[in-house]
């Protein structure tokens, strides 16, 4: 390995980000302490809830400082090892992303449990997006068989693990996705129904394919897609706020037409992150590792090769570019 | 009595309602059925929620018929039984307001619980505005004691309320209201803090007046107060969603520039109606007969004479002209 480039935050963003917020850099081999194991990394993961990170604002994660080497979702093998816990070779889990090689206590690794999988998998359905449509899904809106769900973005990847979820539950879904190709993937992951946001009014396309309305929204946009979630609740339904991608970059506040139906229809809705629920990954691990090892939720990725292109990657986010999960291999 | 005078539906506004939406006509006596008991009503109630009933949308309370009389809490006299049920002398609550003679099954009129309390107060803090705060506060968004709680329209009937149960249960109280006087008064209730806001951004003056955060919102006004709780809302914030006046009438769809605070705080909203607790109405008769008796909870009341005052008390509402309770008197 020749050196160890890095992607660095060299200025925060106003609205969209572009290439000029970050800068490659090489910050060398870290002196490797005891205790400590240095990781290749060979897949990262690129995530919209790093846009947050990149404002000086407290939220649920610390903002990415200016200067130092942007965070996330990493997967490589260890090369280097300083620690009882890890030996050289061994496949972990940690969260030093957007860099070529990482080092630290062995404290900030996490071994993978011991699944016939391929290792991309840990930053997908069996990481952290899985993990988010898992308890958003069932533990924060409570979904069950026969409700009717209604999920956006539906063709990324934590929209895509959720249809698959959610019928493999028996519950009936629609999945909302930017233009024909999309679509046409939702319905093969088993959606009811799939609504081309890009083709009119969110709120129109969703009361023509619900017209029973909506037990459970699973939000990933925020924006119209929520106002037509408003319009379309049943009673009792409920939202589990995920994310609000539509909302992540500068621009006039959101406007709900219909948010007066809260009241109406009793929704419930919650925002969270899934690390809320650690305490339960045993139970994901357990019913998500039993439905990609039968094919019941399957993966799909769009990957870019290099560290070179991570930003680009990232960027794509936003654009709409991906379809499931968006990773650079490394 | 002569006749019995109702106000009529006579047209659905468009936006805020005026008088041309109402007429006063001679409805008559109907004749009693058997089974049946006529009530000589004494107190006529207007809420809020009313505006809701004048648009032809299915809500949580069907619509006003055009060119029926309009419906509502009262409280009034048995004059005529044939119900065994019921005797000749007897005070009810029931909901054919709006009209100073009413008449129907007994089934649709409820004796009062034997408490040493006025009659109005069968409309207010014992009735659907007092079980509204009651259960909004402690059960929707299960306030408890140390909890920091925001009310809007603290002057109102509902808000007001809320502010003297929630500092009757050992919370911090931040009330809003519009101008010095009612500002005055919600600290008089007991609220640690009082905004008024006509006198800047909610937004500001929230932050100000808590600096540490919310744990709980109850909303009886939507729009900028809403926005604002999203902004001041600490970690596992509930919101009771119980109005948003500022919505009712015509308008731009309200815009939320606080919104995605409600991932990063986990924020839970739910909306709801008291009736949703009907089966919890004897908790709420003894604690909120017990706090009324002993004066923690105290009332206010903005009385109108005459049942041709009727639809000016309601158009007061949404003009902020009564400090707690708006009533008519017949």
């Amino acid at each position: 390995m020749a050196g160890n480039r890095a992607w660095i935050l060299k200025s925060r963003p106003e609205g969209l980000p572009d290439m000029s917020n970050f800068e490659l850099r090489d910050i060398g081999a870290e002196p490797l302490e005891d205790g400590w194991i240095r990781v290749e990394n060979k897949w990262l993961s690129v995530d919209p809830y790093m846009r947050g990170r990149m404002n000086d604002v407290k939220s649920y994660v610390p903002p990415f400082a200016l200067g130092e080497p942007m965070q996330g979702g990493a997967v490589g093998k260890v090369v280097e090892s300083r620690s009882p816990h890890f030996e050289v070779g061994e496949t972990v889990f940690h969260m030093l992303g957007w860099r070529e090689s990482a080092a630290g206590p062995a404290s900030a690794f996490n071994k993978l449990p011991q699944m016939p999988v391929e290792d991309h998998q840990w930053l997908g359905n069996l990481g952290l997006t899985g993990a988010t449509a898992y308890f958003g899904l069932l533990r924060v809106a409570e979904a069950k068989e026969g409700d009717i769900v209604f999920v956006s973005a539906a063709a990324g990847a934590v929209g895509s693990a959720v249809v698959q979820i959610a019928k493999a539950k028996g519950m009936t879904v629609i999945g909302s996705a930017g233009g024909a190709d999309k679509c046409a993937w939702v319905r093969e992951l088993g959606a009811d129904a799939a609504i081309d946001y890009k083709d009119g009014p969110v709120v129109k396309s969703l009361l023509a394919a619900a017209p029973k309305g909506i037990d459970v929204y699973f939000d990933n946009v925020g924006g119209d897609h929520l106002d037509a979630a408003f319009a379309a609740a049943r009673q009792n339904a409920r939202f589990a706020i995920c994310g609000m991608i539509e909302n992540y970059n500068a621009g006039p506040p959101p406007a709900f037409r219909y948010i007066m139906r809260v009241i109406a229809a009793r929704i419930m809705m919650k925002g969270f992150i899934y690390t809320d629920y650690m305490a339960e990954m045993g139970d994901f691990y357990r019913d998500m590792g039993g439905w990609v090892a039968s094919g019941a939720v399957t993966g799909r990725e769009t990957i870019h090769e290099g560290i070179e292109t991570a930003p680009d990657a990232f960027l794509g986010l936003f654009k709409g570019e991906n379809m499931g999960k968006m990773l650079v291999r490394l």
